[in-house]
C-alpha cells in the first residue's frame, strides 16, 4: 500500500481522499492542517495533525500531496516538504512554473526524493495534449479553450464589489471560434473572440444594479477584454442552480502533412467535468503512484507530467497494459 | 542530426520522409527496399539500397523505421533489425503485441539498442488516451470508435468478390452511440450499434449487382455483424470522390468521482485525419526522436508508447517545454 499524506485540507485534499478510495493500492494515512486538528473531520477517517508535526510522521507517508493554494502556500510549502518527502502538487500559476520547478528540484535532489509539480488538468492533462500535438504536427497551431465552467477567481472578484452578496461566474468558449479552429484555418483569435463570461449575481436589497453591472464588465484583467453578461438573481436561485463546480475545456491542435503540406489533421482533447477539484485530485492521485515508483527506483528531483512515462500512472503491470490497452 | 533509415518503401515510408522534412533535427539518410533500387525514386532524394545491404549501412542510420506490413513483414523484420539498429515500427495486430514485444525485447537487449513498437494512432495515441483515462478515472469505462475513414482491409475484401473492379469502404461511428457514451451512462454497445459500414463499388459491366451486394453484407468477420450500405458507382466517380485515405476516431472515457460517486466526468480524444498513413508516420517520427535519445542515455530493449516520457518526443528542451507548454 502506498501511504498518502495530505498537507492542507480543502477541496483538493477532500478530492484526493475520495480518489484514493478508488485506487486499491493506496490509502490516506494522515492529514496535516494549520487549523486545530480536533475541529477537522476527514472523509476517510484518516488522523489529523498540526502541520508543525509533519516531520514526526515521515514513516507514515510515502507521498505527501500538497493541497494549499498556488498564490502563497505552494511556492513555500512544496520546496520545504520536498526536503523530507516525495511530494505532488497542483501549482497552477503558469508564469511562475520555471522558478517553482527550480526550487523543488534543488530541495528534492538534496533529500533524494521526487517532487512532481503542476499536476491536474491545466496545467496537467491539457499541457500533455499541447505537447503531444505539437510533436506530432510540428507545422500547425494549438488552441486551448476553457469551459463551460466556474472560475473561482472571477466569482471572488465580483463578490468584492460593494453591494454584492454572492456571485458565480462561468467562462464559456465561443462555439464559432471552436468551429473556426477545427476547420484547420489556424485563425488568429482575440481574447474576446475565444470566450464569453456569464455572471450570476445576488445583490443587496436596494443596491444600484446598473453600477454593479458596470463595475463588473469594465473590471480590468478580469472582464474588460470579454463580452460579459450579468444576471441578477436571488440567493435561493444561486444556491439551487449554481451550487456545483463544473469545468472543462478543449485543447485542439491542427496541422498539415504531406509533400506539399496538402493534408490537414485535427487532434482534439476535451473535458466535461462535474467537479473541477475532484477531477484535479483524480489526476494528482495517478501521479502519486508515479512519484512513489520513481523514488523506489532511486530517482530524485523535480518532475512534471512531461517527464513521467505513462505506464507509471497505472496500477497495472507493463504486460497487462500491452495486452489490454495498447 | 538524427540519421533516419527506412526499411521498406510504401505509404508509411513516404509519410515518414515528408514528416522528417518538418523536423529540423533529423534527416532521412537511406532507404532499403526488396525491389530493384534503381526503380525507386525517393521524395527526399535519399539513397536507395537493397535490404540485403542494410548491415553495410550501420553508420548511416541512428534509427531504422520499419515500414513493412504487420501480417508477415514486421514480426520477422523488426526483431531481426533490432539486433543491429534502434528501430521503430507501427505493428498493429493488437492480439500479437505481447509476442512481438518479447521478440523485439530479446533482440534489442542483446544488441544494446532500443526498439519502440506499435507506434501510430491505434495502437499509439489512442492507446495512450485509453491508459491516461483509465488511470485518472478508475471507476468508469472507455470506448473507442473509428471513423469516418477508409478501411484498407475491408476495401480489399470487397475487391476480391467476383464482378468487382474497384471498391472503397468507409467505417462510420454511429452518432447515437457516441452520444450515449458521452452521457456517462456507460452503455453496453454491440458491434452493430457502434459502427456502420458504407461501400462504394465499381462493378464489371453486366455483373449481377444483387449478388455482389449480398456477398458483401453477409461476408463473415468483415461485414456480417454491421449494418452495411452498398453504393454502385462508376470508376470515374470513385477516382474523383474517394481518392483520399482519410480516417480518425474517438477515445472516450467516462467515470465517476466523489464521496458517493456522485460526479460524472467525460474525457474525449478525437482525430480527424486527411491522410491516415501520413498521420501515422508523423507519430512515428516523434518516437524516432525518443528512440534516439533513450539509446544515447544507454537504455536498451523494447518499449511502447506507454514507456516513453512525453518530453522525449519534443525537439524542445525541458526548460522550454515547462515555460511554453505546461
Amino acid at each position: 500500500m502506498i501511504k498518502v499524506g495530505l498537507y492542507g485540507y480543502g477541496n483538493i485534499a477532500k478530492g484526493v481522499e475520495c480518489a484514493v478510495k478508488q485506487n486499491k493500492d493506496m490509502e490516506v494515512t494522515c492529514v496535516f492542517t494549520r487549523r486545530n486538528p480536533e475541529t477537522v473531520q476527514t472523509i476517510s477517517g484518516a488522523k489529523v495533525y498540526k502541520t508543525d508535526d509533519v516531520l514526526n510522521h515521515k514513516d507514515d507517508v510515502d507521498v505527501l500531496v500538497m493541497c494549499g493554494g498556488s498564490a502563497t502556500d505552494l511556492p513555500e510549502q512544496t520546496p520545504a516538504m520536498a526536503e523530507h518527502f516525495n511530494v505532488v502538487d497542483s501549482f497552477d500559476t503558469h508564469k511562475r512554473i520555471p522558478e517553482h520547478f527550480a526550487n523543488v528540484d534543488a530541495a528534492a535532489k538534496k533529500s533524494g526524493k521526487i517532487g512532481i509539480i503542476s499536476v491536474g488538468w491545466d496545467p496537467g492533462m491539457f499541457s500533455l495534449n499541447r505537447l503531444y500535438g505539437s510533436c506530432i504536427l510540428p507545422d500547425g497551431a494549438d488552441y486551448t479553450f476553457w469551459g463551460k465552467g466556474v472560475s473561482q477567481g472571477h466569482s471572488d472578484a465580483i463578490r468584492r464589489i460593494e453591494g454584492v452578496v454572492d456571485a458565480r461566474q462561468y467562462t464559456i468558449p465561443v462555439e464559432e471560434a471552436l468551429e473556426a479552429v477545427r476547420s484547420g484555418s489556424e485563425p488568429q483569435l482575440t481574447t474576446r473572440q475565444k470566450h464569453t463570461r456569464e455572471c450570476f449575481v445576488v445583490a443587496e436589497e436596494g443596491a444600484d444594479l446598473e453600477r454593479i453591472k458596470n463595475e463588473i464588465v469594465t473590471m480590468k484583467n478580469y472582464f474588460d477584454e470579454y463580452d460579459t453578461t450579468v444576471n441578477f438573481i436571488s440567493q435561493e436561485e444561486l444556491d439551487r442552480d449554481h451550487k456545483g463546480i463544473p469545468h472543462g475545456g478543449f485543447v485542439i491542435r491542427t496541422g498539415k502533412t504531406g509533400k506539399d503540406l496538402e493534408n490537414n489533421h485535427v487532434i482534439e482533447y476535451s473535458l466535461k467535468l462535474d467537479s473541477n477539484p475532484e477531477f484535479t485530485s483524480s489526476v494528482i492521485v495517478a501521479f502519486v503512484r508515479a512519484a512513489y515508483r520513481l523514488n523506489k527506483e532511486g530517482q530524485s528531483g523535480c518532475k512534471t507530467v512531461f517527464d513521467i512515462p505513462p505506464a507509471y500512472l497505472s496500477i497495472k503491470s507493463g504486460e497487462e497494459l500491452r495486452k489490454e490497452m495498447l
